[in-house]
């Protein structure tokens, strides 16, 4: 339900993510898809340390052969907490698996947190979609540090939480439990706020059949992709007993392609600071209909089938790239 | 999964309650039903303050027929908390709807507490069942006051809590959030626990079929439900946007009764006692199989039907009862 | 301000405590004054576990030759936090260092929860005071299982907490974070409440001078507090730096039989439950006067020369006992 | 212990503020003194709202006759709980009494965050004091967007929080409590910090003997001081029953200026995010020597005398100021 009816211009969006197995994918995704104009990719502390999802957000750039679009590197650790990282999952370097090229990309001098304020100010109100698939930190440091941006965006479709499923805690994902003080600020600001959480991403398993199409389409992407894969699913099956990894963050690039994949559920939303067992906890109150009001919404229901459709789609479109590995 | 094996004896259990219009039918289920021994009565400020639960529970007693169980009174405030009771789902007097009659049974002296150590203390280990329906403050009072009840008691089978649905927040229940403290209480003692929470009794509703068969008994019992069961309609109506009620208490009663009526899954729970958001939320944490030793679970599906049938057996047998009504 | 009245006749106390080292001088001095009436001891887990204590406070009754008094054993625990227990400052026993004589006393068989009540009960109202040293469960379970107690109480003079000192966290003392919804009920209550925290405790040294004026008293009874002082001076020393131990829990019973020997303050106090760095902190507020029914006050500041002339002259009082050491 | 020894070199320092009248005091005090260079003054939400303490800045720029120095507007709301302001001690405007002149001052265009982050880095390790008088909002902001000014910074001299008294709850000042994650996060960071808490400004009042002095300085800067003491002696009496009002935030200017004039304390500082009673408290651990790597200290004894002096001469420094006054 209310979802937003497609448009024909590609739509913009600034990705801030923590790469991360699942962000290489969601980046991929992004840059692969007509339907999609990235206007820049910027890094959080999360999966890894800045510096190595920095490093990695450059690779994947790289190695998807992405020009023209600055990467600009923000904020190092949580507002209020000390950082967790995900080593168990992601590895030591964050986006362990693969070999990782040189990167063939500069790194934009801009604090991501004035990259994102920069980029919302300079369009047209209503026309850039924030895709945070890390911790929500730049996005809460760029609200608190220019306001006007809240009203400027058009809607912030974020990976994270999950209102009956948690990962970090009973009742917790990752990404808001490792600053939850921004995931505060982020979901009580009044823009559209749609959270792809676990409840949604837990369907976006990449299954043998969809490791094995991805790997047929043979380029040096792809099979990036499949190593990432591969390493994704010995660590979720070691550290959270899944059969096949649940790639979340492609989950929120795959929504604003095509929000039809996603059914969404419009509920508020707020986010636990105090709990002794539910700290950063995304509370969602389905006990009434949402008040008219409501600016936050869930994802709920996958079309398993077509979002890897689109992911594929998007490595055949971004084809071989010529990239230099080390 | 893990349901006790039924057993030819009958169940002796003590039913600690604040009447109530579904504990009403929760007494008159364990009174009707000949797998239940009643062993008593006790009352707990909650849907209505203790004086007023307690002559409820009289009452009930009465237009059962109910003799030789001792009634008696217990806490009249939580733990920590302050009062809350539940005048906009139970009325005024806690159980309003049909006229009450004069109690013809007379309130034992003990305190609840008391009653309860004492009970549990004079039967074999592992035969008595605590069937708690409203706040917990009773029964966390007695274990603290006597230990070693604990060990004695055979299983705590409760209403109360909801891993994924909330009444009085958006995550918490009201028999958990007006004693928070004392549920935790109850769930850290390492008795098994039942948690007959929202989730399944949200499936227990007294649709208009549920009430016509009632009604047909033809009894001053079922005539006392079907009343009940109206104004409990209204009031779920206006209060909570409900078509049917849900009749929550006589749910754990049922699965004493006979518990492949009800399915459970075995999972660690846990009361959050600081959370702004979530304070008294049953957090359960389903992220991997229960451990060996978890003594928790909750239940999950009930058989509509059977339930039902459960309750009309039991005012069947129950049958008709000479009461004089002021 | 706001001492009470001296009166002639002897006060009536029941003293709830954890002996400790300072609970065994508070009941000798509690029992070898004349302005104190000992109804009762009832002891509580605490700086030991319960059956400890309880073994210490027969001890040293035996050791003060008392007779004709109930000793009663209480909880076994906090009501919802785990078991903290303090053997840094009292030892593996609870009460380390003098050998202990065989017990001449019977125990109770009453719950002292019940003999509280019992006897709150069954004298006039306003005649007794409640001295609690320790954790404050009994007195919170009490208060819950007979809310008519909270008015028949003259008051309650615990020991505990501390407006501005800590010594289990940077705000808050031992007594309180062991059982802080226990301390809430307690102080929520409106009974009248001295607070004898550690402001003013640590105001109660063991001097050398102290200890040599008990040790020249000559009998069995001071050659036993001179000896917990030796051990109680040491741990203090250890654990906490002090040079000459505070002998917190005989100022509350100071304070009972001559409070112009304490300096109190009315202002509100309640505690903290839900803080990270606070728990159990007994926050007080001195903003503004005391609201005209506030029914807490703490006490501020202590005359140290008639704080230790009582507790030397119970001693002479109790003289030589009898005792068989094992 | 632990004062820096006063250099010849005037300080360099950058006051956040919220004027405020106090802040306006700092404001003169800082310009007036020979011993302070002010880089920048930066303004953040507190007393009021952003958009009126930047206009109370400016004010009270231009009657001081500042020139050269940027000021610039920071952040205009907290960063996690709802905007707080003080009309009540401050007015409507934040800094009512006086009529204010229009200003002579142009804001500078940068947001105060890049402000405070441009000159410290600008500027040699170690040679700049920040100095916040009102909620940390800006300087938390800073240290995240910029983590390198924590180590070139060289102390923070905050007015803020108190060790044992609070004001806007019981144990919590205003300037910690409107903003408590972004305290957090300062007292934090490993910079040197120096809280200039109530327990200070409580001392600094402005009784008649002071006002009188300003008074007699005779120019327009010391009659607008003087106005603002009387509407601050006001609010302070009605408010908080004070008779004459705490000049808190030039007492962290005072004691940058010259740090004899305050006695300091070291001890680890933290602050409280989850209490229900103790949000927002400066929680100081006062029970054993502060660790040799504390980097806190709180402000225990001020000099009366010599802060109003230093008060008064600044005054008499700034002399008589050509203001418009519309």
């Amino acid at each position: 339900m209310g979802a937003p009816i497609a448009s024909t211009e590609p739509r913009k969006i600034i990705l801030d993510c923590d790469p991360g197995h699942d962000d290489a994918v969601a980046i991929l995704l992004a840059h692969g898809s007509p339907a999609i104009e990235l206007l820049a990719v910027t890094t959080v502390v999360g999966n890894q340390t800045l510096e190595k999802v920095t490093q990695n957000a450059l690779a994947v750039g790289t190695i998807a052969g992405i020009t023209g679009v600055p990467f600009a590197a923000g904020c190092a650790r949580p507002l209020v907490r000390t950082i967790e990282n995900a080593p168990d999952i992601h590895g030591e370097s964050g986006m362990d698996g693969p070999v990782q090229p040189e990167s063939a990309i500069e790194l934009d001098p801009r604090h991501a947190v004035d990259l994102i304020i920069d980029t919302v100010m300079a369009h047209d109100p209503g026309t850039i979609t924030l895709v945070p698939t890390g911790g929500l930190t730049n996005i809460a440091m760029a609200a608190r540090k220019e306001p006007r941006i809240v009203e400027r965006v058009k809607e912030v479709v974020l990976m994270g939480g999950g209102y009956h499923v948690g990962n970090w805690s009973a009742v917790a994902e990752f990404n808001i439990i490792i600053d939850p003080e921004a995931a505060h600020i982020v979901f009580n600001e009044k823009w559209p706020v749609v959270m792809v959480g676990l409840d949604l991403t837990h369907q976006a398993l990449a299954t043998d059949e969809v490791v094995k199409k991805i790997e047929e389409i043979g380029t040096g992407p792809a099979k990036f992709v499949r190593e990432l894969m591969d390493f994704f699913q010995a660590t979720y099956k070691d550290a959270q007993g899944f059969d096949f990894p649940p790639v979340h963050d492609p989950c929120a690039v795959a929504y604003v392609i095509d929000p039809s994949i996603v059914t969404t559920r419009k509920v508020p939303v707020n986010i636990e600071l105090a709990g002794t067992l539910t700290l950063g906890m995304t509370v969602a109150d389905f006990r009434a209909p949402a008040p008219a009001d409501c600016h936050t919404s869930v994802a709920v229901d996958l079309d398993h089938e077509r979002f890897w459709d689109l992911v594929t789609d998007a490595l055949v479109r971004i084809g071989e790239v010529k990239v230099l590995v080390p």
